[in-house]
């Protein structure tokens, strides 16, 4: 079954690659509303695949948003697991559009790159894995394991509505395992198992010092600035380093073991290799942490921008009555969004002088995730990668956020434990996602479909017994 | 001679308004190109009215800008001294235009008040000095003391152009004492002589990080945040009660006499008036200062705004590379703009982190100037305020800054001395300057014009000796 697969794989690189260029060449920017229809043809176009390509129980999923996209093909042996498969068919918008050399929506393979918006993110990573399915179909008429697929149309707006989809539907979206490829691989032949994300916090604080602003000639000396007051509360969040102050901010961070602290440093990020993909001219961070754990399993605390008072041209001299900083924090395990707001509410409260008044608001929230990286679902994709690409690949916890993971762990779980997420990367660093000339390096795309084959059929026979499933 | 111009005054009261009142209906907003016109039919409007009314050699003067205007008058007694009386006929822009009860350019008396852009600032009080010329030249032919007239319409944009004059035509400017009338009164009766006021040192702050913007997932914990440096830089630069920490800023600030202590004290400011009147919970401040020393004769620090990052709807996780601030600070004598900006650059650099680049500009910058209040032709004043409001007026320093005076007190010297510059208020602290619903309180008008002939006639009688004018 699986050698079918290979070969029909093998046999049609080809067709793969014109399916997704017709996916490709669909705008489907869900961020812009003159776009929202090109978001429903995408939905349409993947619902139509995987009816074509033998799914059943195909359906697009309407929501108050853009659609989302369920099918499921459960004809599998009894004994072999489920994977549900999640993606997502929406797109960043292609601004600075004068910085593409080639025009966004018109896939333009050149070399060994295939050239569009939505190559790398996530239009062609996500057609990998379905093309995989597709080759068991078409090939053997079945496949390995029972296949779920669950894909968006709202990814790149926050999956506003994916989580009362997971919610409702809990039972329908049963599974032993769920398979994203969403993140690059650290180099061609390196692959990247993501086995956690980073939550996130992100808050705006408003600093009120005056009814309204003051001319600082005639008040200056005497009436608080509210930018004077938030800078320097804004000071005390953080030591010079980086370190973050507030108290208590630390508690439940859960430290490393020696084996995962040998397994993130084992990646390719360290200073020389930082400093030259950020440009800085020094990193900044906890001296008792490595630069890959400051990126990926400590916690951090960025301001983004400070609003209000004067910034045109000239010297305009009010002293402003409100300033409202944007200030967000990456959260790790066991860290929690609601406890840190509460720790950060109080010590600004406490550094808050007489003369204003601090007011914390929460933007935007979602947990941090982790992943039992030894269990077998994700050490078989190991092995998938290895067989593949012949590396073995590494593991990482993303600096990043997916809030949908935290929701599918809440939802999707099997004897009280959590369903384990595989996180495979398919593409490269330098694919310019979110950016001008986003590609997709062909090579990639299709060694991804012969490794998606490979893995479903690990999982069908070293998983076949469920109760290995669930280690954690 | 002085009788003649009081009865002259008294009978014109209404002439005077109505020539206002079309000073008054010119739109000369000198900071918007569509109004430049505007400012240059004012500058013709007192060009000619002080033609009408006998002045000589009167001038437009063309400058790059807005048009300035000289006229003379120099009939009086060989031993009467020479005042120069400077005004501007500029305006502020009007908006928000909505929150207007009458038209800005139709000037509209209300009950005693004449409601109109630029009624208080500075049209009417500066019109309240030429009227009493007028009153003098119009009754008796003849005025007690010369007069030399300076006008210009570019005040509300920096006197961008008034230097240059100033330096190219010292010597026809030549004078024994400069009268300005561009403040308000404490209160109707009250008067105020403003003997001095602060400097101002505009900079922006750029501090730079990154050569661009950062995703906070990928690099937070690393990569230094141009806004988190930033702040902490801005942390530094004052203590929580608004005492610049700047190494050696306060080395030469001139300490207050007790006399002069007593003086500023003796005005109407204090915690409870300034906390009504800014609607702040608390005020700021060095507590060995008083109020009133804090407001006008202690150097202040703000922080007007910061520009660069993210401060739109959402949460948009970036990590800012550059951040700008703008910071001014109000300077006392003897400070030095130049002096201040090298400490304050200096203690920047000390305190910016290695991840960082640290740039200091200057936008803008005035010397504090301060006149010696026990000259007699301040002193005079005070009489004709007595003599006129019944009340002796109080004496202050300002704490905004009139860039021209420094430049007055540089260029128009005598006996190596400067001339004393005596500034009279002939407003009052509620007519809404450079706000909606500007207004002129016009009692004030008519006794200010009142006043002025009494000082013109003080200043021929008691400073007829020349000697006498200057003990500086």
């Amino acid at each position: 079954m699986r050698d079918q697969a290979l070969a029909y794989a093998s046999e049609h690189q080809q067709l793969h690659i014109e399916q997704l260029m017709e996916l490709l060449c669909i705008p489907s920017v869900s961020t812009l509303p003159e776009h929202k229809p090109a978001v429903r043809r995408a939905a349409e176009w993947v619902r139509n695949y995987l009816q074509n390509i033998g799914m059943s129980r195909v359906e697009l999923i309407e929501t108050t948003g853009h659609p989302a996209v369920y099918a499921e093909w459960l004809g599998a042996d009894p004994s072999a697991p489920t994977v549900l498969i999640y993606g997502h068919y929406d797109v960043q918008p292609t601004d600075p559009d004068n910085e593409w050399r080639t025009s966004p929506f018109s896939p333009t393979v050149i070399g060994d790159d295939l050239y569009a918006r939505g190559a790398a993110d996530d239009k062609g990573p996500f057609f990998a894995l379905l093309a995989a399915v597709a080759c068991y179909l078409q090939s053997a008429g079945r496949i390995p394991v029972n296949i779920k697929v669950l894909a968006e149309g709202e990814e790149e707006v926050t999956s506003t509505n994916l989580p009362l989809i997971v919610a409702e539907r809990a039972t329908q979206l049963a599974c032993d395992t769920i398979l994203i490829a969403d993140h690059p691989m650290a180099t061609p032949e390196v692959g990247i198992l993501m086995y956690g994300v980073r939550g996130n916090l992100y808050t705006e604080l408003e600093v009120r010092t005056l009814p309204h602003d003051l001319h600082s000639g005639t008040f200056g000396g005497v009436a608080p600035n509210a930018f004077n007051v938030i800078c320097q509360i804004i000071a005390t969040l953080t030591d010079q380093h980086g370190k973050i102050a507030v108290p208590g901010f630390y508690d439940r961070v859960r430290e490393l073991s020696t084996d995962e602290r040998a397994l993130i440093n084992g990646g390719l990020a360290n200073e020389a290799v930082v400093l030259a993909l950020t440009g800085a001219s020094a990193l900044i961070g906890e001296a008792e942490y490595s630069v890959a754990e400051r990126m990926s399993v400590r916690p951090t605390l960025d301001v983004h921008g400070i609003r209000g008072g004067f910034i045109g041209a000239g010297s305009k001299t009010v002293i402003p009555a409100v300033a409202v900083a944007k200030i967000s924090m990456r959260t790790v395990p066991d860290q929690d969004s609601h406890d840190l707001f509460a720790l950060l509410d109080a010590h600004i409260q406490s550094v808050t002088p007489p003369s204003a008044h601090a007011m914390l608001r929460a933007l935007d929230s979602s947990q941090p995730t982790i992943i039992n990286y030894q269990h077998l679902a994700v050490q078989l994709a190991e092995e998938a990668y290895r067989l593949t690409f012949g590396a073995t690949p590494l593991y990482m916890r993303g600096g990043g956020s997916l809030p949908i993971l935290a929701e599918f762990q809440q939802q999707l779980r099997q004897n009280g434990h959590p369903v384990p997420i595989v996180m495979i990367g398919l593409g490269l660093p330098d694919d310019n996602i979110h950016a001008p000339n986003e590609k997709l390096h062909l090579p990639i795309f299709y060694r991804g479909i012969t490794m998606i084959i490979r893995y479903f059929a690990l999982l069908g026979t070293e998983l076949a017994a469920s109760e290995r499933l669930h280690p954690d």
